[in-house]
């Protein structure tokens, strides 16, 4: 495979800058604009490889810094890699562990070459460098890697984003420069906060090295939607059109809809999954708390129109009392209903841009 | 379809009791010696309905104790009863919810009539009589129900035991009078305890009353293993031979080969089910307990010799992790391996009885 002709777009919606695009993988191609779920800890929450096949799910997301931890890299590399640990065999991304370093760990330190960290299982103290993060990357074997970047908290001062944009542009190139396992994609990841000059900057500094895709990083952590939609629609734009775009950790299906249309490729987020955890489902009629007594004699279906399984065999009567008896199968019927929720959105999405008429579905009420 | 005729023994095993049987019910016939996964709250936990089909699971077993209170047989009832509100078209069975309003219950009065007993989940007060527990499952509308009995907990007197004996044929009498609904059996409770003579006595009083099927009731409840071999064989050709004997609440897979020989056909137990959340498993040589650190490593399946969606997909250092990870798919994973091993189990006494070498299986190490 020739990663530099990974990505195709196909088409771009007349009014908006929505792409339909093909990116091939090692394990096959994959139709943009996509959705990943996220299957942190080697599985996507509930679901198996079955069901997520069922349900039309093309690529899915693991986790460096928990798989690093937990079972360990080397052990999945033994064991021939994620894709046969986990009985997977379309592509799989995985994140660098910069957001979940710097995220989940109470004591950390930080310096040029990397971050001193606390393992979140055991305590035990562990250094992550952009070397190691690589490393790591490649003895999962991820189709899609990504570069180990500092993701900047919300609010931080221009000063310290800066510094931060800085360093991610350096470990960029350390990243790049390990970087050495053919058939595997990596992305670079932009920085630079809420500043658009900083933003600007880091686009510029990280597309200068080159790289098979490029993420937004360091958004959806607390900013707010509107600096969310600000961002990702002052940096799509300035990104290498001919490349994928990953807007990374958004969104609600309404977030994906408008940054879609902003011209971003890829999204990944725990919504769908954790929200079925919770009772919370998308439905066309609007989210539906399963928990509600409202549903405790509903014969009808969750939503009328889903082709999900969930949808198709119980009502949400059954669905209410699973939830409400806290049987394990109701975390497994609802994430089967948001996922495959958010796969049909994603359709509709590339149907739309096929179309032309992406900048109807700006208005999410036309989606379901 | 008419109910005398319900059962038939196709072909007793020449060197032990053991019977090849067919039950015709509602909802289709089941073959016996037969293993029904027990389904608390109207779900085998962690498992769908497909996942049961996949693993030709024949029957299945509902508990009224736990449906009356949540989410209420008259809501199921509203909702075209049990099988279309879990979506499952074959045969179930119901207890009575005897055992439950006995063993869950702190605060319980008895009398002739019924028993007083409050709720588990909000400490409401309910009266169970045995009218009421036969209303319940006619509402529920299971293939199989049984009698509203007393089950003596262990170890009893002597006296209590016959008391007890007395209450529950009182009972049964009772339960066959208010008994009104067409195409669903009606099965006996066979009670006394330890004690062979009140067995005998309570086998002769409950057949008098002729019901489709008979069940041995409060075994397994801390009499240890030699008591219950020890009654299972007493009572069990004690029982009409034309009709399917059910041994409640046990066992293990080789608690279930001695009392297939010993004639029983019909069994329940939550141990496939439970050990398997608790990360124990059946195998073909011995159990398994899947958070060993041997397993962290090891690109095994579970069982090479099984043929289950688990073991199929699946090594035992992912099982491991994540049962490690207390990832949700390995409770279910887990629970479809143990689920296909019961039912392959009973395959495999079916053949055995068929070609009368059910003796050699006695022998648990040559089932698996």
């Amino acid at each position: 495979m020739n990663n530099s002709n990974c990505f195709e777009v196909l088409h771009k919606d007349k009014y908006t800058s929505a792409r339909l695009g093909k990116l091939k993988t090692y394990h096959g191609e994959i139709t943009t604009p996509v959705f990943m779920p996220v299957g942190t800890q080697a599985s996507v929450k509930t679901l198996s490889p079955q069901d997520l096949k069922d349900n039309d799910v093309e690529i899915i997301l693991g986790n460096t810094y928990h798989l690093y931890l937990r079972p360990g890299h080397n052990i999945i590399n033994e064991m021939g890699g994620l894709h046969s640990f986990i009985g997977w065999n379309r592509p799989i991304l995985t994140d660098s562990g910069g957001f979940q370093v710097f995220s989940h760990s109470d004591l950390r330190k930080i310096n040029e070459d990397g971050v001193e960290f606390r393992s979140y299982i055991d305590g035990s103290r562990h250094f992550m460098t952009p070397e190691l993060s690589i490393e790591i990357q490649e003895s999962l074997g991820a189709d899609i890697i990504m570069i180990f970047d500092e993701p900047v908290p919300y609010p931080s001062t221009y000063e310290y984003t800066l510094q931060s944009e800085k360093l991610t542009t350096k470990w960029a190139k350390r990243c790049k420069e390990r970087h050495n396992k053919k058939g595997q994609l990596l992305f670079g990841i932009v920085q630079g906060g809420i500043y658009e000059d900083l933003r600007k900057k880091s686009v510029e500094e990280i597309a200068d090295i080159e790289f098979d895709g490029y993420a937004i990083g360091g958004l959806s952590v607390g900013e707010g939607k509107e600096q969310m939609y600000r961002l990702t629609d002052y940096v799509a734009p300035l990104l290498p059109f001919d490349k994928p775009r990953y807007l990374m950790g958004v969104g609600t299906p309404d977030d994906i809809v408008r940054c879609v249309s902003m011209g971003v490729d890829m999204f990944d987020c725990v919504i769908p999954t954790r929200n079925a955890r919770n009772g919370c489902l998308f439905t066309g009629n609007g989210k539906v708390n399963i928990r509600n007594a409202q549903y405790i004699k509903d014969e009808n279906p969750l939503d009328p129109n889903c082709s999900c399984y969930t949808c198709k065999n119980f009502s949400l009567a059954y669905l209410r009392h699973l939830f409400a008896s806290k049987e394990i199968l109701s975390l497994r019927l609802n994430t089967i209903h948001n996922i495959h929720y958010y796969v049909t959105l994603m359709k509709k999405i590339r149907d739309a841009i096929a179309e032309d008429r992406m900048s109807e579905l700006i208005d999410i009420s036309k989606v379901g």
